[in-house]
């Protein structure tokens, strides 16, 4: 399979070097959308990639252009005539068009706003009406709704009227007649049923999620509970969309996406790694790198006050990167652990204490081990005394460092701020510095300095 | 539906305190699947859980079972009676009953497949003998196939005889008289045509997957493409199961949470955060600090080497935490960046000198602008000399970090090992070592050491 891809790979490159843009054309035309959209996220070049999206059909542009990154979707609209552009927006699906406009030049979505016919573009504007963020702009207004009292036979009637635009017939909201959500019913239990059973003898409660909802929770409870598809209500549970599975996994996709990326430090990239421009990747590091950077001119204070001792006992300035890395390693795997917990709702903010009265301990076992190791290695290699520093001082900042690593994420999202801002890096330097006092305090007093 | 989850969870706590049973099972019994596994999830006390798991009927107990972690349904078997557990691995999914037999002791696995029934057994035997991680183990060998002769009619027929025990009807391979998937049709297909059309009219080409692909590509992929399932082929194309969308999103989440616990230089754990005991926290994260801390002795002695420098300049080892600090956490960002783009199939373990050259250009802009900041505040507060030290060496550090930081993870992945493993602590303690040997190296040529 990868093999076969990269043969594709290979020739598409060949053909779009030498110019032969109808062996291209004929290549796109022998493959699947999803490889067409793994060969433009792996093409470095822009203008390749807007020659090759230009070669597509009709049809497999639209399918095309319905898998891309918004990073992607926002380039490719750029480059492509007026007429195309809104030809492609008027045919992806609502939700899809809603994500586009947050992404081009202001200018350039009104105008296509405009172009749209009265109806398309009162329900595009219907989804930009709730928050960023919100489930609201994911959902797709286009579902089929059934009544309790159809009868299966009738019901099915209906769906094969109704059918033909909506998002998913695979799980169907049954409504009252204020359009409040009374259960759903999923296709297959209709198809299995005998014609003549209602719909409220096969529907189930619903499982529903609030049209202002965060899209990550909202998404992560949908994949959580394997259901197919979630009605998406207002707060009289009156229905106003559907969410469906696949759309629900790619958020969690794009939401996960994030949080490694704020983990190491850096901003998520919108687009793919090759097809973003090396300032573009620049950009997405450098205020993190440079915020981290002058927090770290704590620890050249901190160690600029010690530095009498330092002239000292020039051998404590060995110890220090062993010190603070260590610290800063065991709160990044606490912060991580924390983090993730958070994302997956394993924690709430509110169990900030017994999070931190568990990585006390840990953070305490693990200082432990490391402390024997230390104070065993450092004792045979100069002296008792000086074993005896390097142990305490690991015991202490392993334990610090946990509880620290294990309580921030855990404050973060009690302020309602993503936990991953207070990230590894941020942990680190600020382990870091605490580490360096813990270090010279315990020095001073046990080598008498 | 955060306040009603939070008011539900301190209820069930406050009727376990008090060992209101009775309550504990009304209150179970009043609410979804979903939220009493969030419930189990959030309660530390493994004696709680399994009074909780006890007081669910059966069918929510099934259900529940279903949706929880492959940690948490092993202790859950282990604390019930074995006719409780004999009852639910007969009741259970084929591909969920696999994981579990990966997952209890040898003895109890093998007592429960005794207790199957011959054709139950046979299915079980036959995908635990895919390999370990292969798409193979998570699949589900009941599915209904068609033929593509078939009318619509008699296709739907066909389906309502055979769906029940599959695990979608939703898709449908159609198949040969050998078993080869020919191509797949959709329920949604079936029950929007007339009834006379053919099952080959409607079917369009299969997406499959092979039955030995690693299964987190294998579910990527099936996410990506946004299908809502896949049927899983063997080496000549034939069926032998079928993998859902709900199934790809729970691999993937999974897969996700490992590279995200590797990141942070832990293990996954293999249950919710607060229900793992103290003890297999420190176990996750114990033998990747000793392995860090081990390694970072390397720096002992980098800065053992350079010891005579320092006793005649000690304000060199002021620096020293800022400077290792910003090395590893350039390396950080770019390990971050590459393993995501790996993970996402964005790049191929052949791309690793176009990444190289990438992060190099990336590495050299960012410490280009932290060298110029860097020369002129320690220009301001020592003398210019010791400010181009600092400044050269922040361009030469920044650069190699982020090079370094890249190129791991592309390596791992060529030697097939797990790019996480080259984990972002490990790469910040690689570059603590070589920013040391940088520094001292510019600082003996400028300062004349």
């Amino acid at each position: 399979m990868d093999d076969e891809f990269e043969s594709l790979r290979a020739s598409a490159q060949e053909a779009l070097r030498v110019r032969d843009l109808s062996a291209v054309g004929e290549l796109l035309a022998a493959h699947d959308p999803p490889e067409i959209v793994r060969l433009l996220e792996q093409e470095p070049h822009a203008a390749d990639r807007a020659v090759m999206y230009r070669l597509l059909d009709r049809e497999s542009a639209m399918e095309v252009f319905e898998l891309l990154d918004t990073g992607m979707r926002a380039e490719l609209i750029e480059g492509l005539r007026d007429e195309d552009v809104a030809l492609i927006f008027e045919q992806i699906d609502p939700d899809d068009r809603a994500q586009l406009v947050d992404e081009l030049p202001a200018g350039v979505a009104k105008r296509l706003m405009q172009g749209l016919s009265p109806a398309e573009r009162e329900v595009t504007l219907s989804l930009l009406g709730y928050p960023r963020r919100s489930i609201g702009r994911y959902m797709s207004p286009e579902f089929v709704r059934l009544r309790p009292r159809l009868t299966v036979g009738d019901a099915l009637t209906h769906i094969r009227h109704r059918g033909a635009d909506a998002e998913t017939i695979y799980l169907l909201p049954v409504t009252d007649d204020a359009r409040r959500v009374e259960g759903v019913v999923g296709l297959r239990e209709l198809v299995m049923a005998r014609a003549d059973e209602t719909v409220a003898g096969l529907m189930v409660e619903a499982r529903t999620v609030r049209v202002t909802d965060d899209a990550e929770s909202a998404a992560r409870r949908i994949v959580e509970a394997q259901l197919l598809a979630a009605p998406v209500v207002d707060g009289e549970d009156r229905i106003v969309g559907i969410v469906t599975i696949d759309d629900a996994s790619r958020i969690l996709e794009e939401a996960d996406d994030e949080d490694a990326a704020r983990q190491g430090a850096a901003e998520p990239l919108r687009r793919p790694y090759l097809t973003t421009p090396v300032l573009g990747i620049v950009r997405s590091r450098v205020v993190w790198l440079l915020v981290l950077a002058v927090s770290a001119l704590l620890t050249v204070q901190v160690l600029g006050v010690f530095e009498a001792t330092l002239e000292e006992v020039v051998t404590l300035a060995l110890f220090i990167p062993l010190l603070t890395g260590t610290a800063g390693n065991t709160g990044a795997q606490a912060a991580t652990t924390v983090t993730r917990a958070l994302a997956l709702g394993e924690v709430r903010a509110r169990d900030v204490l017994a999070v931190a009265w568990r990585e006390v301990r840990v953070g305490f076992v693990l200082g432990a081990l490391l402390g024997l190791l230390g104070f065993a290695l450092a004792s045979l290699v100069f002296d008792v005394a000086f074993g005896a520093v390097i142990g305490l001082t690991l015991v202490a900042v392993c334990t610090l460092a946990a509880t620290v690593g294990g309580a921030m994420p855990m404050l973060a999202r009690a302020v309602r701020a993503d936990p991953a801002v207070f990230s590894t890096p941020f942990i680190s330097t600020f382990c870091d510095a605490t580490s360096l006092i813990i270090y010279f305090v315990i020095a001073t007093r046990i080598l008498g300095l």
